[in-house]
């Protein structure tokens, strides 16, 4: 009979896992064999400090252990060596190094689990497991011999198989290109990383446990991107830039105009959006201090032509019906075959468009908001040239897009322009008065203000933004300038402000120079933008048949910049509680950042996006109706619910009624 | 109740599979329920012609039933049209067109199968069946419409679904990229190619069912390839090159020196091999008068060094002890990871290595050999700069490299040169005269018959190749001017070819411009590589337990240019009957070719290697013996057995003897 070692309870806590263990076995040994999630990148070698726990001292009557410190064993020459070059703190220890030498009840840190929850900031509405698509191990492979005639690769896999149970069916070869040198270089220790747990995609010699990612969000107008810890989940760095495609064409179509226009024109569209990718990835290496071969893996959401572009995807048929998407899959693709210079081996997951209109970017908003998660029936809306609109909850969801135009952008607006410093942003209109005051970009005072003049940008005030042309209109028509079919009213007794021009009036919102002037063709600008994307949003509520929407959600640059309170005196969304319509910030950004770091989130997002309902606003009838109703401000079916609603609003002002009255005498 | 059509018993040959059908089945749908393989690329639409069949006429009391061509519906429009634009041979059918009106026994000619059996040439060993891991679709897509809002993409996988039953995985984001112009361009009907059954890899538009392969041999001097018909595997086009890396360094291993002597070396040796990969595509596409973007698949052989430079591995581990391999498995990559410009979707298969010095070459050897089918016991012998070598049979199989050098190449033999028009390739010499007489490739006459100068190539005769050298060294010890120690003796007095040389012999074999010389060295350089090739033989005979083997395969060109008898003159392998000794032509290319047919050969390959047992002779002890051993002209351990079988070889003169006498005595 040999000798047997005592045995002794170990509970894990928060999983409440407990086994019994041989006197000696290491706790992290002890921990992957009731399935506890510890994590380890260096394969319980005391280099990585990711399976840190500690113990709980004290009785635990319920599991009838007396659990203490002394019940493991004394930190040993690696462990020691790990807390002077990282630091460990005193509770601390590594359970890849200590042994079990008594009962222990041992608490595993949020920190060492492999799958964290990491709680979001809070206009993101779910939490995030970080279980990336890419993962890091630490290998150390047996030397070449002459009796085993095994090439590099195999002894790696073999090691691979026998250290983390990790079978790759698929390696890059660039990986086995630089195998050898990196083998040698580190020793025979190497790390390597794991594409979907069935790709070698990359090796480091040594040891190295920070992988990087990159979330890209690519607007018509800018791009923005997002470093990220695939550990941590944290956004390292952040950076943006205006789309260099701008030179083609200011909106959307008139870029594919462009590309119609220009034989192989969509190769320059291609070319200069996936070099402004490769800058954004250059500056976030450089602000992170890493290489941009450190970034492994990226995702991308965008608008279905910014989408098909990064893509390579010729977006001519999106710029004609049927509008038909070269594919409406999401797609995992090396970087390099968009000649996007991240690591070689690095894939970039690209979301899935949702129709010809509803694009990639609507996707990553679904993916932050999860609206299937939800009862209530919520109202998505992302503005862009077109609006994308979802609409829907945990039983069923429909997509549309509404062909608002850019007006909402600043476009097709006399003085109107993008938002950038110099452009209005915020206006109010004293209702007696009817004088103006408003604020710029870049600015933090109105424009009635002491040292606003001084405190203005470079270049003064350039013209008027999106938000600021939405909150001119509801001004104008709360103070009885513009009537509800949007006209502005010969109010030029009232005010110098207005102005005749020929047959119709305009307002002067500012007489710098140039002069910020609202025309007659401004206000018809929102109101057919306006319309359309009310009538877009009324036609799928048809469609889910409900009458009103539990919450909106109003995603993008458009939703963080705009007062939701105009969008309702204009009527531009449908009846919602004032409290229940919010921003959703950068929504898109956040879905591809969600699906940067969880793995489960593609299969979710392809798989919801396969189920959304696709209307086409365009061959809808009840489109139109709805449509020529949203005209008036607000809409005629509900005249005047809306501005009750908007509760911090001031009552209509007298002369607005009598305004009213004048111009029916007329 | 509704009226049931009848039904009919359908008999195919030769599956003898039978079933009964409604009337008015088609024959291809029949075919396919009883799982009988008839080809099809047009998915039934009359275009591609591979689903021919014939009709058996006559009485079948087996099967109780008549058959007649009238039990099948006539030819209709679609029919007739194929027959007047491809010919349709009188007694065959369409069977996708064809229609079940009574019972029939219909004949799936051979050329109408999917996996066809094609007899190959003599000197290949086994059947192939044609199986490539690339198949082309033919389909018809449906149009996009306002109210589908898939993508294109999407709509062809349905339609590969629907039609052919093909669930695909994957797709090369190019064949998406090009989709939508293919789709309009073929007016919604592709051809789709796929690969190993679960990847797009290229799309065309309208019918096409011609797809081509290309199999590779890159050889250290020359590189050659086959253009071959993916469909009835046939070759279409051969060509071959230099291999510029001669540029670098004749041999082998003054290539891996110059890379280790010149910083990044090994790009320059990998670009340029690749550019010859490319050339000889467009040669072959030219040839063949096909795009060089019709070639969708590849496959490569090559020793290790030049499988590890076409894979753009550094070779450089395999210049120096424990001889790393980079990888030993087989691998497929698209082919544009390897700067190859075939289709851009399309892959190449690199067959693998089997030790660091038995590469990818013998692998095709064995591919092509299949010796595991075998009781017998094979030698399969591959000589280049090494030989490389494999034993065995069914049970077990060995394998080696045995350290040669370049002798039996022309290298390192004084007035030795690569086969090339001018070298000496064949010699005879007079036993009593000492007179020689010998052949140059490029020259269908011996130098004593009339007109031999005139038809010299241009240039004369420049020196002497292996084979030559192989000649020479047995004639000249058959003639007794050299004795079983290599040592050329003093027969000056006998013949004014014999001259001396300081301390040693020659025998002046041409006295043309240049003099063609065997010297002593060149006897010595010519007994270490044959003693070199007899032990690595040796060896392995030992480890498999066997004293003779069962038959010879020699590969290459080394296989196809030498006289057997010759090489057994020398003892430069085993004894084995003279008649199983053979040359397996380019067995290498011809592995290639199979891998590149034949999709279940490749894992068959990789599983083989696997399993070969690979004998390293540097480290053996008995190697050492046996190359001692063998040195002698023929080895000691049998030194008159080998003449004696040579049966066409004249008996040895007396002046041998009294030569060997007169050695003696000196």
């Amino acid at each position: 009979m040999t000798e047997s070692r005592q045995d002794y309870l170990v509970v894990f806590s928060p999983s409440g896992r407990r086994g019994r263990f041989a006197e000696g076995t290491p706790l992290l040994e002890a921990a992957r064999s009731l399935g506890v999630d510890i994590d380890s990148v260096c394969g319980g070698r005391a280099l990585c400090g990711r399976c840190q726990v500690s113990v709980s001292e004290g009785e635990f009557p319920k599991h009838g252990i007396v659990s203490s410190e002394d019940h493991l064993s004394e930190a040993g020459d690696a462990e020691m060596a790990y807390g002077e070059r990282r630091g460990l703190s005193e509770e601390r220890r590594l359970s890849c190094q200590a042994k079990i030498r008594g009962d222990l009840a041992i608490d595993v840190p949020e920190t060492s689990q492999v799958h964290r929850q990491v709680v979001r900031k809070a206009h993101e509405a779910i939490e995030l497991r970080i279980d990336p698509v890419v993962h890091p191990y630490y290998l150390e492979v047996p030397l070449p011999d002459m009796n085993d005639p095994r090439g590099d690769l195999e002894r790696l896999r073999e090691a691979l198989k026998d250290e983390w149970g990790i079978e790759t069916a698929y390696w890059d070869v660039r990986v086995t290109q630089a195998l050898q040198g990196v083998l040698r270089e580190g020793d025979w220790k190497v790390t390597v990383a794991i594409h979907n747990d069935n790709e070698i995609i990359a090796v480091w010699p040594g040891f190295r446990d920070r992988l990087y990612g990159m979330a890209v969000d690519v607007g018509s107008t800018t791009i923005a991107a997002h470093l990220c810890d695939m550990r941590s989940g944290e956004v390292v760095a952040s950076a943006g830039r205006m789309n260099p495609q701008i030179r083609f064409g200011e909106d959307l179509m008139s870029r594919v105009s462009y590309i119609m226009l220009n034989d192989g024109g969509e190769h320059e569209l291609i070319r200069v959006v996936r070099e402004a990718i490769n800058a954004l990835a250059e500056e976030l290496a450089g602000t992170a201090d890493i290489a941009v071969q450190d970034i492994v893996e990226m995702t991308v959401v965008g608008n279905p032509i910014m989408q098909h572009l990064v893509l390579g995807y010729d977006p001519r048929e999106l710029g004609q019906a049927p509008f038909a998407l070269a594919s409406d899959s999401a797609v995992s693709v090396p970087a390099r075959d968009l000649d996007i210079d991240i690591h070689p081996g690095g894939y970039a997951f690209v979301l899935p468009c949702i129709a010809g209109h509803v694009g990639a970017d609507m996707a990553g908003v679904l993916l932050a908001e999860a609206p299937w998660e939800r009862d209530e029936v919520s109202l998505l809306v992302d503005v862009g040239t077109n609006a994308e609109i979802v609409l829907g909850n945990k039983a069923r969801l429909l997509a549309a897009s509404s062909p608002t135009g850019p007006a909402f952008e600043g476009a097709q607006i006399s003085a109107g322009q993008r938002a950038a410093p110099g452009a209005i942003e915020r206006v109010r209109i004293d209702a007696e008065t009817l004088e103006p005051k408003f604020r710029v970009i870049g600015s933090e005072l109105w424009s009635d203000e002491p040292g606003f003049q001084e405190e203005l940008p470079p270049g003064g005030v350039t013209g008027i933004c999106g938000s600021g042309i939405i909150e001119v209109v509801a001004e104008l028509y709360l103070a009885g300038v513009i009537d509800a079919d949007g006209r502005i009213l010969d109010r030029s007794g009232d005010s110098p402000r207005i102005e005749a021009n020929d047959r119709t009036f305009s307002y002067v919102l500012s007489r710098d120079v140039p002069d910020i002037r609202i025309t007659q063709n401004d206000v018809r600008a929102i109101q057919l933008a306006k319309a359309a994307l009310y009538a877009g949003c009324r036609l799928l509520m048809d469609k889910l048949g409900v009458d009103r929407v539990d919450r909106i959600r109003l995603a993008g640059a458009f939703g963080a910049h705009i007062d939701v309170k105009y969008a309702m005196v204009l009527g531009m969304i449908p009846d919602c509680d004032l409290g229940s319509v919010s921003s959703a910030g950068n929504a898109a950004g956040t879905g591809a950042r969600i699906a940067l770091l969880n793995r489960e989130s593609r299969g979710l997002i392809q798989r919801q996006v396969r189920g959304v309902e696709k209307i086409e606003t365009a061959v809808e009838e009840r489109f139109q109706q709805h449509f020529v109703e949203a005209m008036a401000l607000p809409h005629r079916s509900d005249p005047f619910k809306r501005l009750r609603q908007v509760v911090s609003m001031p009552e209509p002002p007298q002369q607005t009624v009598a305004t009213r009255r004048r111009r029916r005498r007329q």
